[in-house]
């Protein structure tokens, strides 16, 4: 197995990536592959130290974190990216590690590696931490904006994604929005409801934010916007959280101070995010795994080794699979040619009866 | 002072609205008038039992959770919300409390008492719990959908409502969004970012959900569906957290019982949500609070409660004069034609040098 890695995406590229590289090698068995500026990325090998260097592939060009991803991709062909996308593509690596400019990873992998069949564009898919069995979030941020099409596609997408890595046979799959009937929300999501429920998806309907956490969802639909936005906001809360707590500990330390640690460390693991250090893109047809931003060597280490695994489980080759038998995506193409259908012979006075 | 409440809004009107105005009535100077089916509201007021019960004006109709405000209000001329709202425009209260549908009050709010001049929309303005002074968000779902003009008229509502209320002069305010480039999210977002730029307010710029946790705004907007979605996911998770520690505690507890228990009280006063009751709708002429939907009595009187203060402390009347002296809204509508004007003369290709 061979893992490319976009040595030039990320707010610490390149330094970062290269220590998470070097860092992810001793607990690999994958052979990995270092895209960007050859002569850089060497001199920080070498600085590295022990081990067998990674092998490095140049990439003359890279793109910068606020680049437009489509534009900047046609415009520098010979972006890291896009030479890890062209390897990727042409089965010389079996995925791609990039913690850069996301909207410039998705244009690449949309442009070199392809679709699974009937798709319209692929969703970034993260556990969303609650305690209990994670339920799954997508779109959490490949695309800002979604159409009704592309959320009630994410759907299908949610689905065969359990599907496969979980085993759930008809997982429950729910549409976030800010109420439970079905005409809140924005249009696209009115729309999705009505797209979703008509699909043979085992779908609950809509779902409030707060529902997440009651064990009624295997997986949960929005816009990545949305998605982002929670992701981010559960970070940032769950940090305000674990210091809170932590001060009270503090505050409170007198004859006790062993049994209240204990309770703060168990605290601590419970609810201190877990650092997966990346996302799957789900719906290309290989593996592209979307590290954060700001990654640090250990979450690019994190999502190299969640790379390797999701290879190995053959994700991404068994959601393929799970489409051919799986008509709903087809599906959410008739129906919603049908609605617009529908809302046009309203429209134009010949409804049928 | 007198303050009209529907009493047939919400999950559990209208038992849970007269009770908490009968609640509320021990704890506030103002009079309440529930507005609603008449029969019915005397019948629970007198099984309420001590205290000169408050007045109560007949509606014939209610406006149901599920149904779509603009339609229902027009449909339903006589539904309790509706009355309230004349009795506020016609100056017989002085502010308006309901837990009913959302869009509905909206709607109310905008056909009966009017919007601050040059304004497109109210918003509803709630304070996130941060630990340190809470910043306020809106809209937190007056509106699922917001356009860039909505956006940077919010921008300048928030900018009005943190003078009022808090006394700073120039308040920060973000704009929430995935990213801290002026190229990210959604294109209401990314054209909102370019107006608010232009126009006198302290701008900092795009906010990250997590940043809203480290003092660096007064204010952040965004449109309804995301504001709402935030409030929700904020809720849950708090909750989660009050859940996990507490089981935590109790796991532990040995011979530091107290220790322990003085802890998770601490923790629980400080992280769970105070039950403020309601969220005023900012941008209108008069006071209008909304309640959630899901509120109980002692939500109900907290709402009214909120209301009382608000009129007490003038401040929707005080937001209007601030208004006369800022411009920032009528600026925004001239940016926003200029902006428009630009796009149109790029794409026609008679763009000035």
């Amino acid at each position: 197995m061979k893992i490319a890695i976009d040595a030039m995406g990320g707010d610490n590229a390149p330094e970062a990536v290269v220590d998470g590289t070097l860092l992810a090698q001793s607990h690999c068995s994958a052979d990995l592959v270092l895209i960007g500026n050859e002569p850089v990325i060497s001199g920080l090998i070498a600085r590295g130290g022990a081990g067998p260097p990674p092998e490095v592939v140049h990439a003359a060009q890279a793109i910068e974190m606020e680049e437009s991803g489509p534009v900047a991709i046609r415009k520098k062909r010979d972006a890291s990216i896009n030479i890890a996308m062209r390897m990727l593509a042409e089965g010389e690596v079996d995925a791609v590690v990039s913690a850069g400019n996301t909207s410039a990873i998705v244009a690449s992998a949309k442009h070199h590696v392809e679709l699974l069949p009937g798709l319209r564009r692929p969703a970034l898919v993260v556990p969303l931490p609650t305690g209990g069995t994670p339920p799954v979030l997508l779109d959490a941020g490949a695309h800002a904006q979604a159409e009704t099409v592309h959320l009630a596609q994410s759907a299908a997408l949610a689905h065969i994604y359990l599907r496969v890595t979980r085993g759930t046979a008809r997982p429950r799959i729910g549409l976030l929005n800010i109420g439970s009937e079905p005409g809140k929300g924005t249009k696209a999501v009115q729309r999705a409801f009505v797209l979703i429920k008509r699909s043979g998806l085992n779908f609950v309907g809509n779902i409030e934010p707060n529902e997440i956490f009651q064990d009624v969802i295997d997986g949960v639909v929005c816009e990545g916007f949305v998605g982002n936005i929670i992701l981010k906001m559960s970070e940032g809360l769950a940090a305000a959280f674990v210091r809170a707590i932590g001060e009270e500990v503090g505050r409170n330390k007198t004859g006790c101070a062993g049994e209240l640690d204990r309770v703060y460390d168990n605290f601590k693991k419970a609810f201190h995010y877990k650092h997966v250090g990346g996302a799957p893109l789900v719906g290309v047809k290989k593996t592209v795994i979307v590290a954060h931003g700001r990654s640090g060597a250990t979450a690019i280490s994190n999502a190299i080794l969640l790379a390797e695994r999701t290879v190995s489980d053959e994700v991404f080759r068994k959601m393929g699979e799970e489409l051919e038998h799986d008509s709903s995506l087809a599906d959410f193409r008739y129906f919603y040619a049908s609605h617009i259908l529908e809302n046009l012979r309203k429209k134009w006075g010949f409804a049928p009866k």
